[in-house]
């Protein structure tokens, strides 16, 4: 048995992560902790029958617990991180502090400096279809941005095999709203979102653009220049890109197929569809999977639909696949494949 | 012209009283007053091309309109309505604070001395189906409640029929989160309402009771024992009552529809549906109707289904009703039948 | 590993079987049966990456599993038990066919005679939390209605202890959409359900009224005369029916509370929530859980809030513990606590 | 006052004609006729109070109307064109069918030929903020299709001016499900729709594609090169275009806003937002606007977001403003602003 903690446990990913562990036969739960709720139970704070007492992140034992999952701001995140490995607890990351490479990058798209630019090399990026041998040895696990983690899985095999014509790639995603989290915003309230669809940070604004780029670039063929419009839609989960890119010439709608069948032949959780159907939040939502479709606009042209629940493959779902494969363990247990 | 001033109007009520204004061909608009948004034009505050700059309430001239609006929270109308009337004119007030003829009951509702209670009497209940005339002449109208809008009109003729044998009445109320109002809150934040059904403060605890309970009594056949369930729907719009009641012998289910079909007979916004239809949200949303089905359990039992907008005849429809007939106009301008 | 067959495979209820083995470690699928997709693969007919063949009833072999699962309409469910029992092969039909024990009683309700009345005594009624024993030795078992599940769950202490002391029932349930099951109607279509609340079938009408009648004058205390009215919620999951009954003097909140906690003590998937606390869907939305609330309207009289998932805890859910108490599993394998 | 007639009046935009004539204070209705539902009253067909009778087509007489508006699939509508045309009166068509100038274009993109190309030539297509002038003189007029308004309305000034860099224009569009009309189809069963979100027919394959390039080419600057991504998104209402465009050096975001505020001066349903804020659908839904923000990507790079309610600027309303101009009202009749 693995023994789990959780820090940050009261927002939608601690939630999730929760559900995943009750699914799974080889964790148990050590602490769940949050500054808000202190004392109360998770019963009283999530309509579930889940008892563990909450308690504050100071009065949580790192070193009590195999590895410990941190749902914080970034920002935050970074200073717990610490405390954690100090401990000698592997870590996995919910937040952006460690997903960048390059502090300067962190700097320029956070605003701020990174407070622990040494330990940034120390972090691995956890896309298991990309980094799994890394992964199952981190001490200190990134788990990716749940955009970012759509994005990178439906383009990276055009970037590695070198077939995009063209640098720019335009990126229109649409999110569902827990995506914004459990805190209070008029964006988010009922009456504003429900029958509504609203654009928000669009162009080159949003912070996950910074993984995208970072991950692509580093699959080839690039530097690429990615377009990105976010939206927000009236649904509790999942989010679909619909990516537009060009490829070389040589590069029919078969070819690509064969090209994304390889390289994701054997993942448990990534479906390229047969040509013709599109990828949609149904084919995704309440599960780890990633669904991909590929269509051909005209010779040349191509869009890319991807699709994760963003609270599961896009952030928790991801997360437990990762302490898997850091613990050894069948990378489905806890999961919905 | 009618010159019309709107205290509170970035709030929901606010914002469905400048829709209908729109549509208004008698109505001009003087003031828009909010505290949160002073300064700032309309447009900002809602998406909507509403240019109006919104003034406090401070600066807002109440002797420059012929009727000011007041869309404040109970408690707080009480001194705007003194200070209205001390300007020399007309109030609709949509608030709670002279809705209840008796101080003692909105104390025991309210949990709070009314602060003026010897304006109560002057007040007139503007329930255009009831007291039509009245409403023509009063200085200080009070807009009903939601909820009871729709129990009133659905359950009214059985009470002053006498036809009720059971004191005992139960409705299950089922509301749209617009209800709930403009303010942030976990329950209407979108991720926790959506997909979600929640009843709240059932029982006898709902402030609305007493005044359903004040004009069931006041139609006669009473005193009647309400039982009052509202549960929050998934939805923007909209109240739903569905009521349990039992009647005396000889009202059959016919006459009992020939009952309602006589008491509103003529009234514009007032549907009572053919034999074998049940009201829904449907029939009345964005519309200032108010449609209502009557069914048969067994002889003796019938359950009433009233269905409103809660913003439209539930709020501003129903203000705007009561002003056109304040002012002698088509009692329909500005809304939609 | 126990075999599995899924009969009538490509409705919602055979969808959410399959979920469920999915995440069981004890099952094999052996066939799913489809008459409208004969051929075709899981994947093409729903979004998910299930890939069994679709094969017709009539080709798939009923002794080569050691249980099937039917998921046809009432009526049709009759033969295709028959032939399944006369294989030797064990059934949980989630039809209404063998659900009620009289064949007055399913004639009266159904509007046809039952075609095999002798084998009604044979069916076990399959609600564990009542008939776990009974269940665990059944050959036919009946899966309970979704409403019913609901009802009975939440009134059945009530009338054992024989504490009601009014016969009549008033029972005001919602449910989602994904209870009209897959089949196309103006009444489901996307636009006039969506932003809508329907009342339907509302009274003494439904079919549903007969299971709960006859489990809860099972039960004790009764007859009881039950006043059903469901309404269509614009969601896709789950059903929260609200209860208004009348108690005898003896019968505190309190009282009651302790009644239910014996009730369901060591229930895996009965929740009774704390006073204070009111059920909601989003207690129970995608597991096998049914949360119970217990209210006072004033002495005398209670309301009774329960909800359950109307394709787990109200079919499919209730259907895998079903099968797991039959085959000696622990009965949560497959199902989210 | 104009006497008007809808035939085919029981779909969605039917409805929202009849919705729209409640409102205007210059329109005496005629005859609805409706094939499914002939000898019914309307109320009986929408959860609404209108009571006209609906009469077959074949009955109604299309001499006895001002103009007569044609709700029916494209290939029948051509036909009833003619019927009306030859009784003299005008003709205000929803279909695709006159909306081409080229037969070649109809054949292409409809897959069968034109039975009337040589009434083509008459039509004219129905976007007052480009065709006023020969709308007024219009005896058939072609009312465009929901998208292409979203996106003719959002690219067009761009095209006039010369200011497109790059032929190839990206669209990605989101529609509520309203689009699909009122006929039956998996895709739009609630459960199917509900918390999903789709893409259909993308890449250079939905029809509508025809009337986007036809304008804008039409408009200057082409021929461009059109790629068009519809998106079924879970709300009953609304459309909103995402359009990527690559501008000339000179014209900087500012600029572009200056040539959109002249563009649309004076247009009563047009509103291009101030920078900084975003086309939502909440701007237009239940009005007859067209809500367009500017977004700079990077120099040379924009996204233009367009805004309008698919039944109404996309639709109905558009055609009763069509309506108001060939009749020589005030465009607004009959329409929220």
């Amino acid at each position: 048995m693995i023994k789990v903690g959780i820090i940050g446990a009261t927002g939608y990913t601690g939630n999730e992560l929760l559900k995943s562990f009750t699914l799974h036969p080889e964790v148990e739960l050590g602490f769940c902790t949050s500054e808000s709720y202190t004392g109360q139970r998770y019963s009283e704070v999530f309509a579930c029958p889940y008892d563990q007492t909450l308690v504050s992140a100071e009065s949580a034992d790192p070193g009590s617990v195999d590895v410990a999952f941190l749902c914080l701001p970034h920002g935050v995140s970074v200073d717990m991180v610490k405390r954690v490995r100090a401990a000698g607890t592997r870590v996995i990351d919910l937040s952006a502090d460690f997903r960048l490479h390059e502090a300067a990058d962190y700097q320029r798209w956070y605003n701020h400096d990174h407070t622990e630019p040494g330990m940034l090399s120390e972090a691995v990026f956890g896309l298991p279809e990309v980094y799994r041998d890394q992964i199952a040895k981190a001490d200190l696990l990134a788990n990716p941005g749940c955009f970012p983690t759509s994005v990178i899985l439906g383009l990276r095999p055009l970037a590695e095999a070198g077939a995009l014509s063209d640098r720019r790639l335009i990126v229109d995603s649409k999110t569902g709203v827990s995506g914004a989290g459990r805190g209070l915003s008029l964006t988010t309230h009922f009456v504003e979102a429900n029958e509504n669809l609203s654009p928000y940070n669009i162009g080159y604004r949003h912070r996950h653009i910074s993984e995208m780029e970072q991950e692509l670039n580093a699959a080839g063929g690039g530097p690429y220049e990615v377009t990105f419009s976010p939206h927000l839609l009236p649904v509790t989960r999942g989010i679909l890109s619909t990516m537009y890119v060009w490829v070389k010439p040589e590069w029919s709608l078969a070819r690509v197929h064969e090209l994304y069948e390889q390289a994701y032949a054997g993942e448990p959780f990534v479906h390229v569809l047969p040509e013709g159907k599109l990828a949609t939040l149904a084919h995704v939502n309440y599960t780890n999977r990633c669904v991909i479709s590929l269509s051909e606009v005209r010779p040349g042209q191509l869009i890319v639909c991807s699709a994760i629940d963003n609270l599961v493959k896009g952030a928790s779902g991801q997360a437990v696949q990762n302490m898997n494969i850091m613990f050894g363990l069948d990378e489905r247990l806890g999961l919905i494949v």
